[in-house]
C-alpha cells in the first residue's frame, strides 16, 4: 500500500478500509511510516473525521499494536472507569477500593497530569513508597490477590497510541473526537475488561468545553465499546467548577481517604457513588443503581473499603501510616487566603482558572518534564450558588515557592465571580450515554 | 511564536498574520521547525486555504527565503513564461528564442518532468553538451549577452520552496491552489521579472482537470503578481489531448526546431504565437497582440529566431550540429504502430493515457530518481475531430526496451476513441485572466 494515497483518500473525504487502517497503524507503530506523513494523515483525520467503521478499525488496530491483557482466570467481573480529566478529579482513588470491596475487579491504569488537570499517578505517588510502575506479572498478581491495582500504563500496551499521542501533541491534532476516543478506548480495551464506565467531563476545566462536543465524544466511545463487544456507559459530568474542595496532590489523597471513610465533600461523594453504582450494575454485582449505592455505603461504613485501599497501597509498596494519619502526607509551608470583596452569591468558581493557578504553585506540570511539588495546591471553600459575606474565604493557596505566587493569586482571584444571585448551578451529572 | 498554536489557528479556519507567516516560512527554511509539524500545517492549509493577504505573505516569505535576481542593468524588458505542465508541451523551447529575437529578455528557469508530464530541462539535455545547471554569474552573463538563458532552478533561489515542495510530495498536500500558486509565483518572482505569462493547462493530461479549478489557480496567481507589483497574464489552455505531434524528449526538440524555422503542427504554432504576443505586449515591445504576432512571424521567417536559439545553445555548451540536422538527435531503434480499427471521427486522444504510455516507454520518470531514455516516445498523428478510415495510423510508439511495451500499447490504444461524429473539439485557449 502507498501511504500518500491513503492520506489523499482521507484528505478528500473518502473512507479508508479496515485493511488500510490496520496497515497504516501497524506500519507507523513499527517506525516504517515517517512522522511527517503520519502528522499529515492525523490532520486529515482531524478535518474529515472517521466514520464508525473506520473508527472501530482504527481503535482495533491500535489495540492490537501491543499486548492485550487477559484476566479471564479471575472470576470477578473486570470493570474499570476512565475520566477525561478535570480539576480536583480524584474520583478513581476512593472509587476503586469501594467498588472492589463490593466484589468487582478493577485493573486500573491511569496517567499523569499535564497542564491544569491533575493525574491519578501523581496523587498516588505522594504516598511514600507507592510504586505505580508495575511489570505485567506484578500487575496481574496484585489484581488476583486484592481485586484491584492502581498503576501506570504498561509500555507493552498500545504502543501505537504512545507514538500517535506524542505526535498529536506537537502537530496541532489533539482535540479530535475520533483521535481522542480511539486513544482512550484502545488503552481501556487492552485491559481485558468486561465493562467500562466513562466520566466525560464538560466545562471550562475539562478538555471538552461544551455539552454537544462532550456528548459526541461520549457517544463515540460507547459505540466503539459496543462494536468491540464491551459494555460501556458514559456519564457526562460537570467540570465548570473543581470537583471536591482540594486541588493538589497530597491534599487530594487526604480528601480521598476522608471519602473512603465516609466523609468528604458532597459533590465528590455523589459522583463516586454514581459512577461506582454504574460499575457494580455493569459487573452484575448490583441489581440496579440503588442496590449499587447501598452496597457501596455498606463497605464504606464497615471499613472494608478503607481496608481494601490500605491492602493495595501496601502491596504496591506504599506506607499505610500516611493513610491512617493523612496529616503525615506532604504539605506546604505557606498559605495565602483569597477572600470575597463583596457580599453576594458565587456565580462562578472557574475550574480552569483555579486549576492553572494551582499548577503555577507547583501542583501540576506545564510541560511533561516538569517536577510537581506534592504538598502545594488550592483548597476551594465555596461552590457555585453559595452565599458569601465580604471577607468570606473563597480559596486558600498553599505553596512553598513564591516565584509564581502573584500569577497564581491573580488566576485564582479571577476564577471567582461574586454577584447578585441567583446563580445558575450546574448539574453534577448532565446525562448518561449507554 | 509557538508553531503548534499557528497550526491550530489555521486548522480551525483562522487567519495567520503576515508576521506569523514570515516567521514560519523562515524557521522552516532554516530547519528550526520539524517536518512533522510543517506537514500538519500544510494539510491544514490544504483544507482551509489562505486568503489573499495570507497568500501574498506566504509567497513573499518564500521569495525572501533566498536570493532574488536583479537584472535591472539589462535594458530589455524581462518577461518570462511558465506552464503548469502537460503532455507534449514544448512551448518554451521555440517560444524563448522567437520572443528574444523580438527584443525582450527571457531569464527562463525550468524544471524536470515527473510522471506523465515532460520537463523542459530533460528535453534540452538531449542536445549533446547542453548544460542546464548554471551558476548565477554564468546565468546572468548569458542573459546579458544573448537576451535569454534556459536553465534549471538555481539552488539559491527560493530554498523554502524546495523544502516545502519535497514535503508536499510525500505528505499528500500537492494539489492545493494556494500551495501551488505560491510555489510557482515565488520562483518566478525571484527571477526579477517585469512581466509574466502563465499557461495554465486544463484537461486530463494537466494537473488541473477542470476549468473551474484552472480558473481559480490562474486568478490566484495573477492576484499574487498584482500584489507584488508584477504584471501577470494567465491563459487557460487545453490539455485534453497532447500539444503538437511529438511526446518524447529528443523528438520534442526536433518539433521545436521545425517550429522555430516556420513549420510545426498548427496547435503548437498557434499557442507559441498566442503566448509570445502576450509577452511582447507585456514587455512594451509590441503595440498589441496582432503586432506581436507579426513581429514573431518576421523573426521566424528571417531566421533570426533560429540563430538566437543556436547562439544560446552554443553558449550553454550544446552542439548546434543537431539543431542544423535534427536527425542526429537521439532516436529509438524500434517502432510500434497503433491503427484505427474502424472508420469514424477521433472523439478522444486522451493526453493522460498517451503521456503515461510514453512514460512507460522511458520518456518520463515514474519517480524522481528514474533515468529517462532521450530517444523514445510517441508520435500522435491525429487530433480530436479528424476523420479516420480503418487502418489509419493513430500513433507511433518509438522504443528501445520492450519491458513495458505491452502496457504502453494498451495505454495508448485506450487513449483513442473513434466513433460516429461529430466530436467536441476543445478550444486551444479557453480564456485569459489578467
Amino acid at each position: 500500500m502507498n501511504f500518500v494515497s491513503l492520506i489523499e483518500t482521507k484528505r478528500d473525504g473518502g473512507r479508508l478500509t479496515s485493511d488500510q487502517i490496520h496497515w497504516l497503524i501497524s506500519e507507523y507503530a513499527a517506525d516504517r511510516i515517517p512522522d511527517y506523513q503520519m502528522s499529515s494523515m492525523l490532520m486529515a483525520v482531524f478535518k474529515e473525521g472517521l466514520d464508525p467503521d473506520e473508527l472501530s478499525a482504527w481503535t482495533d488496530a491500535m489495540l492490537h499494536s501491543g499486548d492485550i491483557l487477559d484476566f479471564s482466570h479471575i472470576a470477578a467481573p473486570k470493570i474499570d472507569k476512565h475520566s477525561t480529566g478535570g480539576v480536583g478529579d480524584k474520583v478513581s482513588i476512593p472509587l476503586a477500593p469501594i467498588v472492589t470491596a463490593c466484589g468487582i475487579a478493577v485493573p486500573m491504569m491511569s496517567g499523569r497530569g499535564l497542564g491544569h488537570t491533575g493525574g491519578t499517578l501523581d496523587k498516588l505517588e505522594t504516598i511514600p513508597g507507592f510504586r505505580t510502575e508495575l511489570d505485567p506479572s506484578e500487575f496481574s498478581s496484585i489484581l488476583e490477590t486484592h481485586g484491584m491495582v492502581l498503576a501506570g500504563q504498561s509500555e507493552t500496551l498500545v504502543p501505537a497510541d504512545r507514538r500517535i499521542y506524542a505526535l498529536r501533541d506537537v502537530s496541532g491534532t489533539v482535540p479530535s473526537i475520533p483521535l481522542i476516543s480511539s486513544s482512550i478506548m484502545s488503552k481501556k480495551l487492552a485491559e481485558g475488561l468486561d465493562g467500562l464506565v466513562l466520566d466525560v467531563k464538560v466545562g471550562s476545566g475539562a478538555f471538552m468545553k461544551d455539552l454537544e462536543r462532550a456528548r459526541e465524544l461520549a457517544k463515540t466511545m460507547v459505540e466503539i465499546g459496543r462494536n468491540h463487544g464491551t459494555t460501556v456507559t458514559a456519564l457526562i459530568t460537570d467540570m465548570s467548577q473543581p470537583l471536591g474542595r482540594e486541588v493538589g496532590n497530597a491534599s487530594e489523597i487526604r480528601e480521598s481517604v476522608e471519602m473512603i471513610q465516609g466523609g468528604g465533600p458532597p459533590d465528590l461523594v455523589e459522583l463516586v457513588y454514581r459512577i461506582g453504582s454504574e460499575m457494580l450494575v455493569l459487573g452484575g454485582v448490583a441489581a440496579d443503581l440503588d442496590d449499587g449505592r447501598a452496597r457501596m455505603a455498606s463497605v464504606v461504613t464497615s471499613g472494608a473499603a478503607f481496608d481494601k485501599f490500605k491492602d493495595v497501597v501496601s502491596a504496591q509498596g506504599g506506607d499505610v501510616a500516611v493513610l491512617n494519619d493523612p496529616s503525615l502526607l506532604a504539605s506546604a509551608s505557606r498559605l495565602h487566603v483569597i477572600e470575597a470583596n463583596r457580599s453576594g452569591v458565587i456565580i462562578e468558581a472557574d475550574a480552569l482558572g483555579i486549576g492553572v493557578g494551582a499548577m503555577r504553585l507547583g501542583a501540576g506540570r506545564e510541560t511533561k518534564d516538569d517536577a510537581i511539588d506534592p504538598g502545594v495546591g488550592t483548597t476551594v471553600h465555596v461552590n457555585i450558588g453559595d452565599e458569601v459575606a465580604p471577607g468570606a474565604i473563597l480559596a486558600t493557596l498553599r505553596y512553598n515557592d513564591d516565584t509564581n505566587l502573584a500569577d497564581a493569586i491573580a488566576l485564582t482571584e479571577g476564577a471567582f465571580v461574586v454577584a447578585e444571585g441567583p446563580a445558575r448551578i450546574p448539574p453534577l451529572v448532565y446525562e448518561e450515554v449507554r
